[in-house]
């Protein structure tokens, strides 16, 4: 950006390596856990209606992982692609990132949420809650992304215009997409969920196919 | 400080590293599984009353989820501030750092005690341990601080003063708020937790501004 | 390989550094939550029955657990022999990554599942779903190493043939060990766990041994 | 050591760090996750003893707590200590290190049985395995380090003589103690436990003080 703009300093680059560090171990942590809201059946239950049925009948929370899991991973991708051109931090990014791994230590409880509920009368709550989740880490993200435009000296000197150009995009459809996908949530679950999906594809694609499309 | 000190070897700047890495992976831990407190209602009980009614009666477990979180995130960033400037360490840092680390993996066990006891008849025995755990991190910081300052040939050449001023008042705040914040207990346990808020921000707050005012 | 490719940016290496760490993250966070699958088994039934006798009756659930630590550590080691040569990432890598992470986080859940049901009837559909796991585990590397094979610019400049060529054979015959250990289950649900064992122990010999062999 | 070794090469310095903080993963987890057996009193049994009362009953899962805490920390530091001077790796050091860790994940399970049953008919079983975990510990290190030992070209060129024979001797006291504390539980319990809790603040003192006692 700017050609006077100074390297940064072993300091900063142990300070954003920190926020590197701690921010990969909350993803990571809950990107595990995950998994952990299967449940293993019973063995009295299995001895009546055999293994297989009762682990078929928990597809609710095979289809919550895999969601969430995406959703999780695609907000890593996400961080990692915001955080790899920063150079230096300040205290507000601390605070924002904080925000952010708040929100996203959340998904674990409303995954749990819509995998116990899809099937019952209270789906679309649980699915509703769901949606606030993902559009809560998208709010977080454009905080974060806001406070980091205004502050470009923050940015290694390499970092070119159709960066921020494209980042910037991709956040509004963010906050666009999961706000749909609350509102569809109120109308089909199942469908919704499946807008989850398809915005985890859609973030996953390379920036330029995305701008292109 | 000292123009004469050597910079840190590469052995200094890897241990150092390892010990920032440790306690990140700690602080990061805690700070994810404070949300793993909250429970997912039984089908069988929202089917009576309604899932959204048995959330909100949660409201205890996402107060001491936001205060906890809020702690932990300020701890951390506290931890980071400390750490950021040390280019050396010796055994005492890391038996203390361990014990900080110590009082850090306490708080979700309080924070749970005091999400399930808010609404009971001993809600002040839980939040005055709450608030016992809180001055426990703040006196394990103390401890920390009062050797640092002892052995400031322990700290990088290039920081100042103001830095070590500024450090030793914060702290002091700390270990007077979290006093009243036990205190407060006693009289009144929201005042008490209200408090706990009241200090996160303050320490949010940059030294400068917290100097001023 | 190529002498003209040019040394990784301090970006690179950067942004294959968070990789490691997260993905090294997961993994520690799968391998120290497989010893949690262990019960204490409950004071009462102790008083009858005696603790070494009711700990002793938890075999499957330790023999699960050995299978499980040896299978994430070879993994582990594995992840760690392909990205150390590795100077650059593109976002493929990164997805694909990811979906490796995916399925070492279900490793928890099959190893529990075959705890808990290798002495029930269902033991063969229980230890058939922990060789998919495994067998998953196999062809998400093999997705991986297919797309570095396609893309040797991603490496280092000192990784010589040997490495490529060994590494490969490992690959596919950790998709026909994996295949034959499932298989293996429908037949015999003991020998398929030590087929699992044997796999892990043909994986931690070093790769000039395995190809004499 | 030996002049002309030659430093560390990049690959080198990545590939100890990874196992660095793998290790470090692992440590963090276990030791935050002790404080996860303690449990919240349910509020239906505090109405009726109190809940200081029910708190103040748990002492011997604090008890555990506090002595796990101490000898996962001191075996972080061992760790630490050990590999702050290896400047290379082998495939060996890699398996050595992933049997120290899982002997590390077994401590969580073994300090809940000791919490649960030290007040039981059972208590002896439950110490003497609570032991014999430590004890596996040791030989662990042990295995680890005369591994290191036979294969001293792995190590920094900087490492003196005394530090070989101080931990070599650590080692061997480290051995000798919790076999120790083993038998000690047979005969009294808090014996044990207090032998354990010796054993850390022994390992704690720093080199030179030990050698000197």
């Amino acid at each position: 950006m700017n050609p006077l703009q100074p390297p940064p300093t072993p300091a900063d680059v142990k300070e954003t390596g920190r926020i590197d560090a701690f921010s990969d171990g909350v993803f990571a942590i809950v990107i595990t856990l995950l998994a952990f809201n299967l449940q293993v059946p019973s063995p009295a239950q299995a001895d009546e209606v055999g293994l297989l049925t009762l682990l078929a009948q928990q597809w609710p929370a095979y289809l919550a992982l895999i969601v969430s899991f995406a959703l999780i991973g695609i907000m890593w991708v996400n961080h990692h692609r915001m955080f790899q051109f920063i150079g230096r931090t300040d205290q507000t990014i601390k605070y924002l990132n904080l925000l952010l791994l708040f929100s996203i230590t959340l998904v674990p409880f409303t995954a749990r949420l819509v995998g116990e509920y899809i099937q019952q009368r209270d789906a679309t709550i649980a699915a509703v809650i769901y949606g606030l989740g993902a559009l809560f880490i998208a709010i977080c993200y454009n905080l974060l992304w806001q406070h980091l435009l205004r502050h470009r000296e923050l940015f290694l000197a390499t970092v070119d215009r159709g960066f921020f150009e494209g980042t910037t995009q991709a956040y509004w459809i963010g906050l666009g997409g999961y706000t749909v996908a609350v509102l569809a949530a109120f109308v089909n679950v199942p469908l919704s969920m499946g807008i989850h999906l398809a915005l985890a594809i859609y973030f996953a694609l390379p920036l330029r196919v995305r701008r292109r499309g």
